[in-house]
């Protein structure tokens, strides 16, 4: 998407041929920085320190890592010492470990001296993969959009996001935000609602991706969605997901479903868009997930950076009291108040078609 | 209600007999600041620059600041001159004039040398008055948590609450948190379910008044209800009000609604507290109700004070963009999702035993 003018992705290779680049997320908004990354240990750090952010985005920066490390020592040891390095830097975080299995797979059997073009290769193709995906998905919702564009014979189509699924999490075009990027595109009049994503206003980012692809949107508190879809000004829903369990059931930003009651009340779609990767077929539903609680800093304070700050991020505190602070990160929004899933194959209904689609 | 451990309510007559304490609410809650008011250009000052805030305390503010003119200039002139000084320092806030009126009303008919008197009497109505309706709404609403806690066997009762409907905006006790004062002096267990309500976070000032209070309670973001009723925790939801019209529709702040729809969905209480001035019969229903829109910096910034303050608030800014915001500041709860109003004539359910308690 764009950036400065400037269609871009949110990793890429240096006009070196072979340092790669993203973008310092911990800046964003404040600031548009950019990173190189020169070594394994780099891309570790990069994404350690949450530079880099958005599971695709940390599996393709894992994979350049790997062949980073490869560029400077291409031999067994090297290929398990940048390996160990960047499993390291987030435990837990799935699409690392996925994406750093299979450059090794792809590498591993090769002489050392084809080893680092095979690990760039296979890490542009884990790029070129998600972003087809991502494309795939905006193809999939751009008629659901259309649609209700010739319905309103004009009219701006209004659609409601909650957090960031947008390409800055990803390598291109975003899950939630690839059908609004397609209809933009497309020419299609439309308006986003960009809910600010307390405690971590991950909205921010929306709002700044779409500013800066030219996007016409706008900025409220979570709170203010239930008003806007009881007064008409929501004709649609669409919300990424961390997980999609096998009765359909989402797992997604806190707050998600809330979103997903008020569409109900109104009558309104509420999609969610996700590649193959996001379905967990595996989990029987929501109720079974976990839901991580977060620090609670991060609800105490709110990022921000102050009129008399020298260039760092500053951050606000909230509240003074010992209250206790409780910071759920996600909630679940049953697959009843589902209207479609959103994937790259196409628009599914129910958990069935879910199955269908991914179970070959 | 407790300050400092100390039974304090948020207006008061200073040790000399006349003059006015108040809180600088605006230093709340980072810091406790008490503020002399000695003429009525000192009240009008607190109330225009929301010094004091919350429409029962804005009227005994007004009320004790006439007392405060007449103390100075008790002919004619100086009432009127006072009177028009008050009432232009906040020129919507319906509860000014109510009071402004009321006081003028008794004082106007005397000589001048009684009238300041007289204004203090009348003032002190106002503030005992208002403390004693709360206090009937906290009546009111202990059997409904009493039920609950004797259902639960000495678990905590878990009430969540949105915006400030406290002490802190009334003379004592407030509103939605009166039942909660009530029964935690009582001896039952409850624990409150703070919402942060962005964009101006008047939950840290419920955090606030609960922390000095003792009340146990958690501070989460507006996201976070919707898994709060979806896991259990929640035994029901007390609000306040802005205004209750003739179906019984409330207006309150933005993100009441979405908490309505989730605690129906759970089949929670939903409970909303006031007193009569806040019942409309003149409005049929919430449509009718204009919803302010308020300025675009209170969601593009945040209140906060940061850790390098040297005394003064300061806010951090979120947005970077010209993403356009809009900040609507209430929002409408159908009278179909409440499960009653908690007033100070008892517990009422639907608009006809509304009507019927206001009706004389």
């Amino acid at each position: 998407m764009k950036l400065g003018g400037v269609a871009t992705r949110s990793i890429w290779v240096e006009p070196d041929g072979w340092s790669i680049g993203i973008l310092d997320q911990r800046d964003l908004p404040w600031a548009i920085t950019r990173i190189v990354l020169r070594t394994a240990a780099d891309a570790a750090t990069a994404i350690a320190d949450m530079a880099t952010r958005g599971a695709p985005l940390i599996g393709a920066t894992a994979g350049y890592g790997l062949a980073l490390g490869l560029r400077g020592d291409p031999s067994d040891a090297g290929l398990a010492d940048a390996f160990a390095r960047l499993a390291a830097a987030r435990p837990t975080a799935v699409n690392l470990r996925w994406a750093l299995d299979r450059v090794r797979r792809a590498v591993a059997p090769l002489p050392p001296s084809e080893r680092a073009a095979a690990a760039y290769r296979e890490a542009a193709a884990i790029c070129d993969e998600d972003e087809a995906a991502n494309r795939a998905i905006g193809e999939a919702g751009l008629p659901l959009l259309r649609a209700i564009a010739e319905r309103k014979q004009g009219e701006p189509v209004n659609v409601l996001t909650h957090c960031n699924a947008g390409w800055l999490a990803t390598v291109d075009w975003g899950t939630a935000t690839a059908p609004l990027y397609r209809a933009h595109d497309e020419g299609l009049p439309i308006h986003v609602w960009v809910d600010e994503t307390r405690p971590r206003n991950q909205g921010a980012l929306t709002a700044f991706e779409l500013a800066e692809h030219g996007v016409p949107h706008s900025y409220v508190v979570d709170n203010a969605g239930g008003y806007l879809m009881q007064r008409g000004m929501v004709d649609m829903v669409i919300v990424g997901t961390d997980r999609v369990t096998a009765n359909g059931d989402v797992c997604n930003k806190i707050g998600t479903y809330l979103k997903a009651l008020a569409a109900r009340a109104h009558d309104i779609p509420f999609h969610v868009a996700f590649s193959g990767s996001t379905y967990d077929p595996a989990t029987a539903d929501g109720d079974a997930v976990p839901i991580e609680e977060r620090s609670a800093d991060e609800v105490r304070t709110v990022p921000g950076r102050g009129s008399d700050a020298n260039g760092n991020p500053s951050t606000g505190s909230i509240l003074v009291t010992a209250s206790d602070v409780r910071n759920p990160a996600f909630d679940i929004t049953p697959a009843a108040l589902v209207t479609a899933y959103i994937t790259e194959k196409g628009v599914l209904r129910g958990w069935q078609e879910l199955r269908a689609a991914y179970s070959t």
